[in-house]
């Protein structure tokens, strides 16, 4: 191909692989030299694979949640590009279903692994770095043993629950997905972060957080009706005013509840959501959210992959993006 | 076991395998044994399984469409009681990306595939029925040699015209996913199916649809959006009074377009969905809808995996289930 475009060598394998400072025109005469030759970019990005399966696994809780399903619609449009094939596995929250998805490694179905769910303790996780790579996107924990891509999720909490307070909410309530409310440094855990951001920004406006309003587990939208449930059955003096509800899935089922029992929302109760996934602007009070970068964190995880798998980079990186508050309706 | 619990083999077999016609004290004297025995449900599934990968594939356009989501959800709930895994593909659409995941079957990192769609022609797909076992899922087609488990689309489609007739409507337009408006023998394609159900039910009240009004390759919300946009570019003359929009994510985008436009939902237009998946209840304007059994179509097909993987059964079955018309606000 070097020969038919007349470039060089390396100027090739730079259009073959995607890689960035290659002119269009540059680009355009590779291109006709792999048109001339019947040479797609795809066997190429095969051939670059190697051996292997080819076989990449992403590891979620559940693609129910749209949040995740887009997750991993990013990772695989990506990998795809690359050649490399996505198996999606769902743990359902279950330190078995994770291993289950690792055992893929183990028993080379995969060549990698991508955890956008981390139930186990490191030192199960670890065993299987012998078998495969591993990259964590969206979920993160202490070990700097493998990459991580993540939101800056302390600073997104700490601007939504800033907002609320700016808007004269004195009763915050929480929501976490997470078994149980634990502190730890800033930067180890996901659930911690946020929760930390929450607290910590009360404390400095002279508030804190009712150990009655923090509700752990709560994950899907009748999950999020069952907590507004209880928040109705509590008197007018003792309910919160606003909720920050962990996900779009949990505030959408709070609102519906809300609205069904003739709560007003913002007024009565401000309900505030995280993801910003397709249903927070299309339900009946459209929602103020916590926006994850879901694209590009799944193209960074993805990336990160392949640059280990496909380049056998053997240092690991740790990527942080942005969280943003975009406000609508519910808050 | 059936020394402990004093029961016959074939009940403790019975009980293992999660058949039925067995007393809830007999289920009770066999899990007895088991604990006493520390034998897992899991395990026994396990070694009922017997060699091979353990994987099975699910095949589907893609996760970010909530139905299929729930669909493989319902799924791998019920392979995982069977101790399969479960790989979640998504083809996009694409008969590349469906050969990639027949694939999976050939290189034995999975020991079956069920097809929640069908991209390639069957003479294509046939050939991967060497190297596993396939099962069609809500997807269906001519061939008799894979199993099937679908809805009844035609009947499901007539139902809900015939409800739009009955409240006066005139003008029905119609979406579909479908790359192509293409009429078959009833019972050999789902889109011709959902088709034939929609304009010979019109056609029987003298009634016949108007071709600018039929869209194809219609999947999204975005494209439900983009519809509504060609439709609100009609004169007030030509505007169809409903749409059967093919999917709840599409009449979701529409109801958010119409909506923004100042249209009345459904007394300008009435727009009709298909799936009932949880969007459909809680957008502004909750959708009227034709619910597909979701639940039920995954876990048969699922059983019908694990009766033809486990238990080695050579027969292919068809099962049909009812679609229902869910009435709500929209139409």
């Amino acid at each position: 191909m070097a020969k038919l475009s007349g470039l060089s060598v390396s100027t090739v394998s730079r259009v073959i692989n995607n890689k960035p400072h290659v002119s269009e025109a540059k680009r355009q005469r590779v291109q006709e030299a792999m048109d001339a030759l019947g040479y797609s970019p795809l066997q190429a990005a095969r051939q670059m694979r190697g051996s292997g399966s080819g076989n990449v696994a992403v590891v979620v809780p559940t693609i129910t949640n749209n949040f995740f399903a887009h997750l991993v619609d990013s990772i695989e449009r990506t990998c795809s590009k690359y050649a490399y094939r996505t198996l999606i596995i769902q743990t359902y929250g279950e330190r078995a279903g994770e291993e289950e998805a690792l055992n893929l490694l183990r028993m080379q179905h995969a060549d990698g692994a991508i955890l956008c769910a981390i139930e186990n303790q490191w030192e199960l996780i670890r065993k299987f770095t012998q078998y495969g790579r591993l990259v964590a996107c969206n979920e993160y924990n202490e070990d700097h043993e493998i990459s991580m891509i993540c939101g800056r999720q302390y600073e997104g909490f700490q601007k939504a629950t800033e907002y609320l307070l700016g808007k004269g909410h004195q009763r915050i309530a929480y929501c976490t997905g997470a078994k149980a409310l634990v502190l730890q440094p800033k930067g180890l855990n996901i659930d911690s972060d946020r929760y930390r951001g929450f607290i910590e920004t009360l404390s400095k406006a002279g508030k804190s957080a009712d150990p009655d309003q923090m509700f752990t587990r709560i994950h899907t939208m009748e999950d999020g009706k069952r907590v507004m449930k209880k928040i109705l059955n509590l008197s007018l003096q003792e309910r919160p005013d606003a909720v920050i509800a962990g996900s779009d899935e949990v505030a959408a089922g709070m609102v519906i509840e809300g609205l069904a029992n003739g709560i007003r929302i913002p007024e009565d109760i401000a309900i505030l959501g995280v993801d910003d996934q397709p249903l927070a602007s299309c339900i009946q009070i459209p929602l103020t959210t916590i926006r994850q970068p879901i694209a590009q964190e799944g193209e960074y995880a993805a990336k990160e992959m392949i640059r280990q798998l496909r380049d056998g980079a053997e240092d690991t990186i740790r990527k942080e993006l942005d969280l943003e508050l975009v406000i609508r309706q519910s808050a």
